[in-house]
């Protein structure tokens, strides 16, 4: 059983079957055909060797087929992903150079490790850092300075910067300096896709074409823009004249790498690596979830870590880069008919006889054609719209979008992640810190009790009941002290304090602490402090503890055994010296003596009700 | 009304009274004399000369008498604020230099600065990141460090380290070579300082004496013990025999410094002026609180921000180090009567006069009496059996307190608080990031509807009604769609599911996303969605989403109109269809054409209900 947890590809291989692998050829193909062009573009935009990219495309997919738990996910280089990856290597070393090729190793192998372990420890919940309106800013920002960053090799130009601002203002002072042909290769590329992306698809349906056969041209786009610039290049010698190309790529295998052990590197590039690996695996995870439940699968987001882990562990060792699950391949993949991971094992295989066969002639690939292949496939990253209904729909989320969004494009993206994460939590906390709270009042002549300023209900001036309508943990502990002590401000002639806790899940230490303080303040005052309706499991632990011994009053069972207890003076039962509630027998010793009709009033009984508010 | 709120003097000065100024005055002579010899140990502890510890007693306080809300709080250096201090200075320049004795300056100008913003921008919520375990344990550890930071003046030796072990180990090293002489004062002070604290006050009230002067001889050994050790050392001229002195300390008042405006400094010091304002304000806030509880009276956390805060820029301005109420000397003051912070403005003329008169006689003032000083006032900070407690109680909120002490032991105060904050968020958002959830079935014969798996009870096998008992947000999102995706899978013959939201407060915008995702995803499996049961206010902002659009099933009024609704296929209001629900209007025709009587059973007229399961 745990094996097969561990080991999902023995759930599907033992029942593979003629049929399946049919499909998943297909799928394969399809895939493959796609990820050549984007493999070289997005290591291209990691700041490393063209061949990087295939390398990533190879193993990393395999070690996914056998860990993973998603059957369409396709595994690989991704925008996001590769621009953290540069943004990170970029204070180590300078790109392209050996150095920074090693650091790639190291990032992969921190993100493997990192993945690995928190799938091992089950802490897939630390994704829940990230809110939604935290990623898709992020990703939008990133979509935006990818997108920025690649003008430079649509142009032909030299321009850098660290952010959005700084990039375009060097892309702006070059705009004297423009290399015609490579403009021209990098427009005539980005209108090509841009056309056949939008119209291609729909054409070919008008004209009668098979769905599949529509469908498989479209996805060959790219792969044809790399051919046909590629033999122009080629052909009319660009490359002597100016033309950026990818340049001589060695041909063969991925090779057996070993990433550095070094300490200092592994420091400086952990955090980078943390941040990698929560952001890949929460859009993997969530493009995962989504094909799967088309199907009524599941995929076991814990497994995904170890799978994901595993891939750039795979990655580490052969020679490539951080990798994780695409979306836009993943659909592809998912519609392409993809029944297994085996689809993922047969693109690995496409790939390997790509980086065996087809590096000679990726030599003349202009690096504006890879430019133009990122900017289109980032470009569908950028959401506006959804910046405008995240302002609508909540005001706090969308401060957290924003700062994501402005401290990305202006800072980089490891600041705007944590931006975003702070301010998300940060508000969290200020909500929960101040939770709904009520002073309540009995329904005259009934057991049921509400919120005075809402109902008409009867109090007493020397009780006041409060409720609570939140769990008390340490970010709201001392908003209950001060509610405590305010409504005892405005109360003055009170002497008991009810905390009805109806809806109290847990008690922290913190918020215990603040029990014991507004016990002891509550004292100090001449008032006495009573809990009613604790849960079973919250008063579990506080038997336990010396606020309960030191509780001035009683746990009632019910918020209205403890109304009829306190508003009765005379009652027997109700000592006038406070003592410790052995909490289960004593209310329910009170319990058994209070008439239990609902329809009873006990004003003839106690002390007159003084007001009756309504609203 | 708003001056009197943003300037408190004004609520108590035009009332000052005769009597009120004898009680103000005996308090000030009483605090007065404990402020002198710790505002020389704190300074000493935060590495700057001892007459700066004077400066920060004299300004500070006029401010926050005229600012703060506090009518007992006693404000000046205390000795976890000069610990952090001293970690935040260490590494910009060597203790005791110019630049050293500046950067404080800018460390207390940068304090005042947060904390007043905070105050005015009403931020004191921040304050709540700081949970009691945390706080605690980072106490006792900081506790620990100072002590263990003061044996070496005790001993007479040269040690240093930046955390407990490496003291304690340099300290083994140097047991060679203790200075008798400073030894035997160190621990004679100690033992004198101890034994006054335990046993004078009870001796002289044995003796007979009142109990006014008991209090006032105890409290006044510190002085004592300064006193009688510097008439020994100047006597025996025991600092020409290698016993550190203070040394000669300028006479006067407090100087006009101008901190620097150097930005890269105040960049550098940043981070530890705001842990050292939320420390201070949370350490400062809670003796506050619990003093003002004992008079019924009350403090307001934000304008305490601005008092704090007001008294950190006078002594950026004032030649002073970081600031903030202390906790034992707020008692005393409070213990001896004080009425209004005049008390607080008369204490700093008592340290003014100090300043100016008694400075040439400390010279010779051992520096292992301040030492001893320290050590006797922070070991009562250390609270070992709290760690025992919070064990017992929590084991999550023990693990925030165990990180916050090792980190702070092992690796210095500012990462000990940072590890505490951040274990402590991630576990309260482990914990909601699970909420409780429950598949709820029909109580036979009721409207009600409980757990199937504690209450036999009604379900039907294409009909699953889920209810989610926590408000749903960013950290519970995914959790929800897995729940309902499990659940789901769990039913196969599920046709309806309902949500029922009775529980949930908010819908943040990722738990927006993830209905939306759950819409979707339960549409692809021919799933129909409804809620049931809506808030008002979270339905009005679901009402301007596109979710309520698409969502393919209803939104329903109680759980019970929803269970008509979905049980009765031939009820002519059911459509077959799904369309976008007019959320408030149609539930409400629903409502209306259901039958109302808690007492009828759908039975007859529906899909006979094939389980009633029992726990």
């Amino acid at each position: 059983m745990n094996v097969k947890r561990y080991l999902p590809i023995l759930q599907w291989l033992p029942h593979y079957q003629r049929d399946t692998l049919t499909r998943d050829l297909l799928a394969a193909v399809i895939v493959t055909i796609m990820l050549i062009p984007q493999s070289l573009a997005y290591a291209m935009l990691a700041g490393l060797p063209a061949e990087v990219g295939l390398y990533a495309s190879v193993l990393p997919l395999v070690a996914y087929a056998i860990f993973g738990t998603s059957r369409t996910l396709a595994v690989g280089p991704v925008a996001v992903v590769s621009l953290m990856t540069a943004a990170a290597l970029g204070n180590i070393a300078t790109p392209g150079s050996a150095e920074y090729v090693g650091a790639a190793l190291v990032l992969a192998l921190l993100s493997g490790l990192i993945l690995t372990l928190m799938g091992l420890a089950r802490l897939g919940f630390l994704a829940n850092f990230l809110s939604h309106p935290v990623i898709s800013g992020f990703i939008t920002a990133s979509g935006l300075i990818i997108a920025a960053g690649q003008l430079r090799h649509l142009l032909g130009v030299e321009a850098s910067g660290h952010n959005l601002v700084e990039l375009l203002i060097g892309l702006g002072r070059e705009v004297g300096n423009i290399h015609l042909a490579t403009f021209l290769i990098g427009l005539g590329t980005l209108v090509f896709l841009y056309s056949t992306r939008r119209w291609l698809k729909g054409a070919l349906l008008n004209l009668g074409a098979p769905a599949m056969v529509a469908d498989l041209l479209t996805k060959a786009a790219p792969i044809v823009a790399v051919a046909v610039t590629t033999l122009v290049t080629w052909g009319f010698q660009l490359d002597q004249q100016g033309v950026a190309v990818v340049g001589s790529i060695p041909a063969g295998l991925p090779p057996i790498s070993l990433p550095g052990f070094e300490v200092g590197l592994w420091q400086e590039l952990l955090m980078a690596a943390l941040l990698i690996s929560i952001v890949g695996f929460v859009e993997s995870v969530s493009v995962g979830q989504t094909l799967a439940a088309k199907r009524r699968q599941r995929i076991d987001p814990n497994q995904e870590l170890i799978g994901l882990g595993s891939a750039n562990l795979a990655a580490a060792f052969s020679g490539g880069m951080p990798v994780t699950g695409g979306f836009s391949r993943s659909v592809v993949n998912f519609d392409a008919g993809a029944q297994t991971p085996a689809a993922g094992a047969f693109t690995a295989v496409g790939i390997g006889v790509a980086a065996l066969l087809l590096t000679p002639l990726i030599a003349y690939l202009p690096v504006a054609t890879l430019a133009a292949t990122i900017i289109i496939a980032v470009l569908s990253l950028v959401d506006l719209p959804i910046i405008v209904r995240t302002w609508r729909y909540s005001h706090s989320d969308f401060a957290a979008m924003f700062a994501t969004i402005a401290v990305t494009l202006g800072n980089g993206v490891e600041s705007g992640i944590l931006a975003g994460v702070g301010l998300s939590l940060a508000l969290h906390l200020y909500r929960t810190s101040r939770p709904h709270s009520a002073v309540i009042g009995r329904v005259p002549g009934s057991e049921h009790f509400r919120n005075v300023e809402r109902y008409s209900v009867e109090t007493v001036p020397f009780l006041c009941i409060l409720r609570v309508d939140e769990s008390l943990y340490f970010a709201n502990a001392r908003y209950l002290e001060d509610t405590v002590m305010e409504v005892v401000t405005r109360q003055p002639d009170v002497k008991h304090v009810v905390l009805a806790c109806q809806a109290v899940n847990v008690i922290d230490a913190s918020a215990l602490e603040s029990l014991e303080t507004i016990n002891h303040r509550l004292q100090d005052a001449g008032v006495t402090l009573h809990l009613a309706e604790v849960k079973g499991p919250v008063m579990d632990r506080l038997q336990t503890t010396a606020f309960c011994k030191e509780l001035t009053g009683f746990v009632f069972l019910s918020t209205y055994s403890a109304w009829v207890a306190l508003t009765q003076p005379s009652n027997a039962l109700y000592p006038e010296q406070a003592i410790c509630p052995q909490a289960t027998s004593l209310p329910l010793s009170f319990e058994s003596n209070v008439p239990n009709s609902p329809g009873l009033t006990v004003k003839g009984v106690t002390a007159e009700p003084v007001h009756t508010r309504s609203l």
